[in-house]
């Protein structure tokens, strides 16, 4: 007889691994369940949906031919069969059967398996607050999530939205409002625009360009309640610092794994969604798990997290698949990447923040690259700006933030690949990447900041972060800022405090003995470079090693109070 | 006594390596001599220069602030002496001193040194044709090249140019002559463009997208002179298959390394270059050499290479500058990366071609990926197409191929940084790439060609190339070759051939028997997925598994005759 695998959950994973056996193992009986209407659907297009690129819903559950993925499409073209608007209630693990419900008819029976797979996915975060349920505050995650605040849009009358959360799924939504002619609130409970990828410097030029777009930010607040407008709809959003009229809310503040399934049969169950070992079998070894229900792990800390993407579900989809046909395939784990893009701006990261690093334990060492994406004589440049962390002993490379409107993804990329590799800012400075000024500068950004790690690794550059630069400032501590760029760069943008000393870098070698003795330095420039170049001009002039730093990333990481003209 | 550095070179490794030393010991007496007006120099900027795009030569000898990098610079900025219009005549190795000529006076001196850098470059290939020294025949190496170009850009009264070769340089002239109103032949020895880098069959899209810009084409013809017009000036080039009437020619046959002074002074040099061992040191420790001079090793064969590039010679620089400071610093390698834009088309390669690599003696395997560089409901999606290659027994990443109009370079660094670290196809598919709808496919193209290799190094996926098909048709082999796409499709765009049969893909399950028992099996669609799909298929409904192969990269990825409608 037949073996019968069954699949719970039809949108990424769960039908990727379906697939996959099924083109694995001819014989096995594949029967997909999914409690909703769609199969398959490209989820993370919605937000794109809003902004009016994707001109039709149906073009998320097509394939790129345009043949819609439907029942009949799985039977035929994928040889399983799905059932829709079916919903698994229940396991029953002793006797291996699954208990489903037919929304439709509201009949329930019970349907054998071998092997089970679990791919619930996850719901978005919903809190219990007041008026959460009034019409107008939507979340985004299915299709019909989707097509209700299109609706809404194009409905709106006072063209006031507040998007709570400053995550990925928030910004994304930012732009499609924007566009659509509404005033863009965006409430955040953390202090600044992606925390959970950003270390708050990095964070800055973000919100700034968010501002900039017109985007109202609202950081450090919390959502309380929803108001109503006596008719059951939306008329405001009360937050713990102020309150917005808005006919539109968008609660973006994360998702949840959908574990009750597993939970109530006795799977193992950690913090993160449902437990699976690197071939994402479960507790029990005839259930396997993968997508958005399940806890992850980071290729860096080895340690369990979150990490719902459609990237991840669909190789977890194939190793399932694989698995299931009997292989052993393994899964080795994610890097914490994530990229979204708001407004013209890049924004991504991979591996661990300084913050998450060093919460993890790790000696760090960062650098702070700020620069252009090419060559600074090809006219289509922009600008983006690294933050690499690196463990402090060994040089292994942590993670990686870079935003900007410039070209972010290859970069990240890279060290997504060195990463997974375990490798080093040493392996990080020497991959040969490509190089042709339409594409980046002879030294890539990427390596610039591996470069300047390994400095800071051999005691060659010592830097305070622009953070800690602040702090000596407020705290009026006696030290010299020496800004090193020309009298041209000073004129346009300079840091408004006393102690700022000006000596442009080709005059440092003559004119250093005008610096006072004993205080100490800090030189900086526009980005680092001449910054670090004259630490050592004053090292060479016999400065005392201990009382020379410059400030890591110059003026442009600088994201506190700076002076320009014109 | 302070030790002294004496570097000769001073466009990309001479000067960083200079200044990095200087960086590292403040007390070393650096001398940096170079035979021509310019230091440091952006030499990869020309072609950018020749197409408009950078307004003034000197922004490519300027900071990015805008300082030029003159001899001023470098002693007040850089800290260490310049010489220009210098030549290196000679070395005495016992003495330990280097003969210098100026070339303004005329004199000639000896400067003593305790360590040499040998950053001499590299100069174009000049075949001693007839009329090689005409008005109006060119290269592109140098400023005064540059300059030369534009005013016979701006001078041409015919407006016809010859570019010669059809390699990284000669292509990136393309683009600035088109614009520049002329009509452009471009004359290459091999029978396609960018031979060097590329397959055969990977060069098909490029050579069709130059032909469809306008660009005339002349592959597998060989220059053998250049006509003048009776006054000493250029007036036609003529090839092996014809003759060009031509007020421009550029020469762009490769380049060769600079050893003359190495060779005279006894120094190891190879086949590429001046001989380093990873240290970069010559075969005289005091000696180290770096840049367009030396002979590279490849990462992926450890073989000795030709790789001339601004990004490796930065490379080299840092790690001379480390080492003439007395650290211990090592070099690994290039993996042959080379990338070029022409008229929006981006072109690039890692690692090794499928030729290169069997030439090497590698058993390989490899896959064809055309498809869209995100997802197909993104509006501003280009296409790329992707060949990957890799070790047959291992999995080990070797090589990969990206061209087209979409976002090559995120994978070519991508799969660079795998090559670096020695990764397999496995690695490759397990990278946690950067996602989201802007930026990518939910699994990303590269992904998608790693595992295609995973599926033929299993045994899953059977694929005939389309130059094997070709092969078969020709021969007048008897097989079936089917088409699994949609009714749609296939009246779009189909192969002209008999044995063509059509079977869409969800039809083929109750279909199949219509196939003719006995013959072999070809199924192919757009890319090669439904190919892939419909010959497990096949096998599903018990076609002989011998006798079952679909065709890489489909109908993409079909460089010969294809029936287009409409």
């Amino acid at each position: 007889m037949a073996k019968k695998t069954v699949v719970i959950g039809g949108v990424a994973c769960g039908p990727k691994a379906a697939a996959r056996l099924r083109r694995l193992d001819p014989d096995r009986e594949i029967t997909l369940v999914e409690r909703g209407e769609e199969i398959s659907y490209g989820a993370c297009g919605l937000p794109f949906y809003l902004e009016g690129q994707v001109a039709d819903l149906a073009e998320l559950v097509s394939t790129p031919v345009g043949v819609p993925r439907d029942v009949n499409f799985f039977r035929a073209v994928k040889g399983f069969d799905v059932r829709i608007r079916t919903e698994a209630v229940s396991l029953d693990r002793a006797a291996k059967t699954v208990r489903v419900k037919d929304h439709g008819s509201g009949r329930e029976e019970d349907i054998p398996y071998d092997t089970l797979v679990l791919a619930t996915g996850s719901r978005p975060v919903r809190p219990a607050l007041p008026g959460i349920d009034l019409d107008g505050v939507h979340c985004l995650k299915t299709m019909a999530d989707g097509s209700a605040i299109k609706a809404a849009m194009e409905g709106a009358s006072s063209r006031r939205a507040v998007i709570v959360g400053a995550g990925l799924i928030g910004l994304e939504c930012v732009e499609a409002l924007l566009k659509g002619g509404f005033e863009v609130h965006v409430v955040e409970k953390l202090g600044y625009p992606l925390p959970a990828l950003l270390d708050e410097e990095m964070a800055v030029p973000l919100k700034k360009h968010l501002e900039a777009k017109g985007v109202r930010l609202h950081f450090g607040d919390g959502l309380v309640r929803f108001e109503d407008d006596g008719n059951g709809r939306l008329a405001r959003v009360v937050t713990e610092k102020t309150s917005l009229e808005a006919d539109l809310a968008i609660l973006a503040i994360g998702f949840r794994p959908n574990v009750d399934l597993a939970v109530n049969a006795g799977l193992a169950v950690g913090r993160f969604g449902i437990k699976v070992d690197s071939f994402l079998r479960t507790s029990d070894p005839s259930i396997f798990a993968g997508g958005d229900c399940v806890e992850n792990r980071h290729l860096v800390t080895g340690r369990p997290l979150y990490a719902a993407l459609g990237s991840t579900a669909n190789k977890h989809g194939r190793v399932i698949g694989e698995n299931l046909a009997g292989w052993k395939s393994t899964f080795p784990g994610v890097s914490g990447t994530g990229i979204c893009r708001v407004l013209g701006f890049n924004v991504g990261r991979t591996g661990l923040s300084e913050r998450e690093a060093r919460a993890e334990g790790y000696e760090v060492v960062t650098a702070l690259n700020p620069g252009g994406d090419k060559p600074h004589y090809i006219r289509e440049k922009k600008a983006i700006h690294i933050k690499l962390v690196a463990e402090a002993y060994s040089g292994r490379v942590l993670g990686a933030q870079i935003l900007g409107p410039g070209d972010a993804l290859s970069r990240l990329d890279t060290v997504a690949a060195v990463l997974t590799m375990g490798g080093t800012v040493a392996d990080l400075a020497n991959v040969d990447m490509a190089y042709a000024p339409p594409f980046s500068p002879a030294v890539d950004n990427i390596i610039v900041a591996a470069n300047i790690v390994q400095n800071k690794m051999a005691g060659v550059a010592r830097a305070y972060s622009p953070a800690e630069v602040k702090g000596k400032v407020t705290s009026g501590e006696d030290f010299v800022l020496l800004d090193v760029r020309t009298p041209k760069e000073v004129e346009a943008l300079r840091l408004p405090y006393e102690n700022v000393v000006h000596i442009p870098l080709g005059k440092l070698r003559e004119r250093a003995g005008e610096l006072p003795e004993g205080k100490e330095i800090v030189p900086f420039c526009l980005v680092s470079l001449r910054g670090y170049e004259a630490s050592r001009i004053l090292l060479e002039k016999g400065f005392d090693p201990a009382r020379v730093r410059f400030m890591d990333g110059g003026l442009l990481a600088w994201p506190y109070e700076k002076v320009s003209k014109g």
